[in-house]
């Protein structure tokens, strides 16, 4: 007996050691990449991307292996998996879902779909640039087809449209998003409508004017300093899109952009990114080389960048303790505009055609337009020549404007260009839950207001930590939300709080 | 045989697409050593060595796998290795080279000297900061005997020292080292008394001032553009040691440091790393991916940072031309000071404690010092426990210099610690191969002085890319010197070199 405990160590312990390697080769791309977007001289690009190739080649090859498939085999049996300490137990479960998934596609056809989005990305920036919808339209109809094939293949339960769902926010269903849409939908168009009728509108004249640059990054740093971001452990670097990157949680690197007659785009650019940094560095040192060591999903990580972009960083009390040291640094531009003023203006609520210049509000509506079509492109009830036509209507129903021409249109995102379908409903669960942990953080830290108000964000970002951070994928999206705030998923919260903060913003 | 033919061409492929892969971890490898030094989050560094040490061992265990062994075994055959073009003959012989050297020192003793090697580097960086010989002492001890060791698994042919030398060097010998460094010696050691004794000695008072960084950085760019150093192919960056490193040769990145209060540190480390840079980016394209995409040797490759760095930085018609422009950079500054005193005062020649402080003439001595301390340490004529004295006498002797301490002394030097005996060398080898280089080069580009006084830098760079870069590793450094200059090393060329630019910079 005791000689098979020992034998089950040993052989978890190879495991776990397999899946650092992989982890191991993972952080050297994902540094490839962030040097590849911050300044690689554009003459190393192409064999760069062979080291890429061969780099993540490996990976897939050693997350699909003979051998991962024997330790799988192996510690899956629920006499083997029901012994293993949780971390562990996890691991295998995440190794086995990205093994099943792989192993249900054709390696040729799998190679061939990397090279239509190959492709289709290339043709997609093209397309967008010249407005032009017809060179993009059979790259689509092809990666929608495949995506269809790929389903098959893979299988799912209910609607087609769950599997890719699964992919980035585990466990969401068409069901359960039909919902909370729909409950969303319902209370927030009318509020939009008593805004737009408000004839209380906020000044945003004195947004526009020169903003020097280096004055953006000096305030910039002091935020994601008052942020608890620690810049021990990541740097902040300029890029034309923001991102966030967490190599393991000692090196998690953030950019933003400086855009010299818009001070806003840095500064929630900024503490977007901090936010979901902010995430990565305090994931538990427990999950550090393990496939584990991650946000636990894609709706889970928005939510921490929009809690603090939006919820913190759009709220009159984080202004009331940060405005002065604003306009000290801009002395003399904006010295006679009050905090209320300024706090109305980075609050305006406008319907728009474009998702990533959206306010908090109409922001859902472009998201939940996305939402349909990729449904309807899926379970074949929309056909992809029929997009554009189709993107225009939903525009016109949800927001009232229409596009002039696709490049600000259908063709505005990225997204379909890879076949990342399911990734957009992302953005707007990370509202919802962003909205819904902030009403547990305030019953469990009453004095949220007057922390944030003296500049204390300390007990906030112990709280998320304590509460969310720590666990990376150790646990499920919705066991996180069920444990830290007693319940599912609720929509609810997000109409409250965005009634409350905007029915006050335009005096409603 | 056309299926031979056509098996033989399959292996061939197979094999290059081995080395590509190897040379492929070994530019993930370089990334991350270049992100450590510039600028990774500390929190991340012990993750990220880990990630170091997976590739490495990956990289490792190719070159001295089966399956290299299986491809050497056959392509070292004599009628294979004929019949190869001369890439992948060279390629083959590298690999060779590498594979029988590493197969001959048992792994496990191996892994036990880059242990010690680690632990050596700790300890020497403390006791060169306390000036502690003897905390370093029985690390060096170690050292040496394991290189001893080492030299008797690998086996040498003449002085067991060459073993060291070849891994540098290829092909350098002790008989040919000791008779180049004697013929110098010879005639530089009057030389520098005749510039000791001399009444004209440069005014350096003006160099005392404070330089702004940021006007530093300005005329260290613009002159890297003039030396045709490609910033599409590469960048600048700033490092408390400068260095240069070459990714691939699209991506060849080089550091500078800039000190307040001394312009020559950066000005002439950005053109020394710049000349080491210009060689890595103009390797023929042919070599990409091959383990011949890179200098040739340690020599030859200092030949180049120093070509460019004294023969042409400190050179009377690179300030002709470039002297005004760092005039009206620093207006106000050396507004006084002419040309030739600026000239005269940047090659001051002073016999002094610190290697990587030293001129281009002294330089010589200090390297000539440490490689006939190596000697001795490898032939067992002097024991580790005597270096300190060993030192401070040939400092006296060859420089009539004496360390107060042996942190100025036997411990300033990182490259023991680390193992590198045989290294030292290539710094003079270099000074040697410039100045080599340089009498061909005038000889067919009569007009070098007008070039340069011109700013026109090109033809020499083409020059130096057509007759040395282009080649990487396909070359020998003697086949190199022999092909470029028709004769092999000789020294007479610097000292000639030295004698005429500073009589006429002392006046003698």
């Amino acid at each position: 007996m005791s000689v098979s405990v020992q034998e089950n160590q040993t052989k978890l312990d190879s495991f776990k050691a397999y899946v650092r390697k992989m982890k191991q080769y993972e952080e050297a791309i994902a540094l490839i990449y962030w040097d590849m977007r911050t300044g690689a001289p554009k003459k190393g690009i192409e064999t760069r991307s062979e080291v890429v190739g061969e780099l993540s080649t490996e990976v897939f090859r050693m997350s699909t292996s003979d051998e991962m498939g024997a330790y799988l085999d192996y510690f899956i049996q629920p006499e083997q998996l029901d012994q293993l300490d949780s971390i562990s137990r996890k691991m295998v479960l995440e190794c086995k879902k990205e093994y099943d998934r792989s192993k249900k596609i054709p390696a040729e056809k799998y190679q061939a779909y990397v090279v239509l989005t190959s492709q289709a990305e290339s043709m997609w920036e093209e397309a967008k640039h010249k407005s032009d919808w017809a060179m993009f339209q059979p790259y689509l109809e092809k990666i929608v087809a495949t995506t269809k094939e790929f389903i098959e293949l893979w299988g799912y339960e209910g609607n087609k449209y769950n599997t890719l769902l699964d992919m980035y926010e585990p466990g969401m269903t068409v069901d359960k998003l039909d919902q909370v849409f729909g409950a969303l939908r319902d209370k927030v168009v009318p509020l939009l409508q008593r805004i737009q009728a408000s004839p209380n509108q906020p000044d945003r004249a004195f947004l526009n004017q020169q903003f020097e640059i280096s004055k953006q990054k000096q305030f910039s740093l002091s935020i994601l300093k008052q942020m608890q971001y620690d810049f021990e452990a990541g740097r902040l670097d300029e890029t034309v899109h923001p991102f966030a990157t967490a190599l393991n949680p000692g090196d998690v690197r953030i950019t933003t952009r400086y855009l010299p007659n818009d001070i806003t785009s840095a500064l929630f650019g900024t503490i977007h990114e901090g936010g979901h940094a902010l995430y990565e560095q305090n994931i538990s040192k427990d999950l550090v080389g393990t496939n584990l060591c991650t946000g636990t999903s894609m709706g889970i990580h928005e939510s921490q960048s929009r809690f603090w972009e939006n919820v913190i960083g759009r709220s009159k009390a984080f202004w009331n303790r940060y405005y002065g040291e604003l306009q000290s640094i801009f002395a003399g531009q904006i010295d006679d505009v009050d905090v209320d003023t300024f706090y109305r203006a980075i609050n305006h609520i406008h319907p728009s055609l474009i998702r990533i210049e959206a306010d908090e509000l109409t922001y859902n509506f472009h998201i939940m337009i996305r939402y349909e079509l990729e449904k309807g492109l899926i379970n074949g009830t929309i056909e992809v020549a029929d997009l554009p036509q189709a993107w225009n209507a939903k525009y016109e129903e949800y927001l009232g404007v229409v596009p002039s021409n696709d490049g600000e249109g259908v063709l505005q995102d990225v997204h379909w260009s890879g076949g990342a379908f399911g990734y957009f409903p992302s953005y707007s669960l990370g509202n919802m839950y962003a909205a819904q942990f902030n009403n547990t953080l305030r019953k469990e830290l009453p004095n949220f207001d007057e922390l944030v108000e003296a500049g204390n964000l300390v007990p906030i970002k112990e709280w998320l930590s304590d509460k969310i951070y720590q666990y990376g994928k150790l646990l499920t999206p919705n066991e996180i939300v069920k444990q830290v705030t007693g319940e599912e998923l609720n929509p609810d919260y997000l109409v409250q709080y965005l009634e409350e903060k905007y029915k006050a913003v335009y005096g409603i």
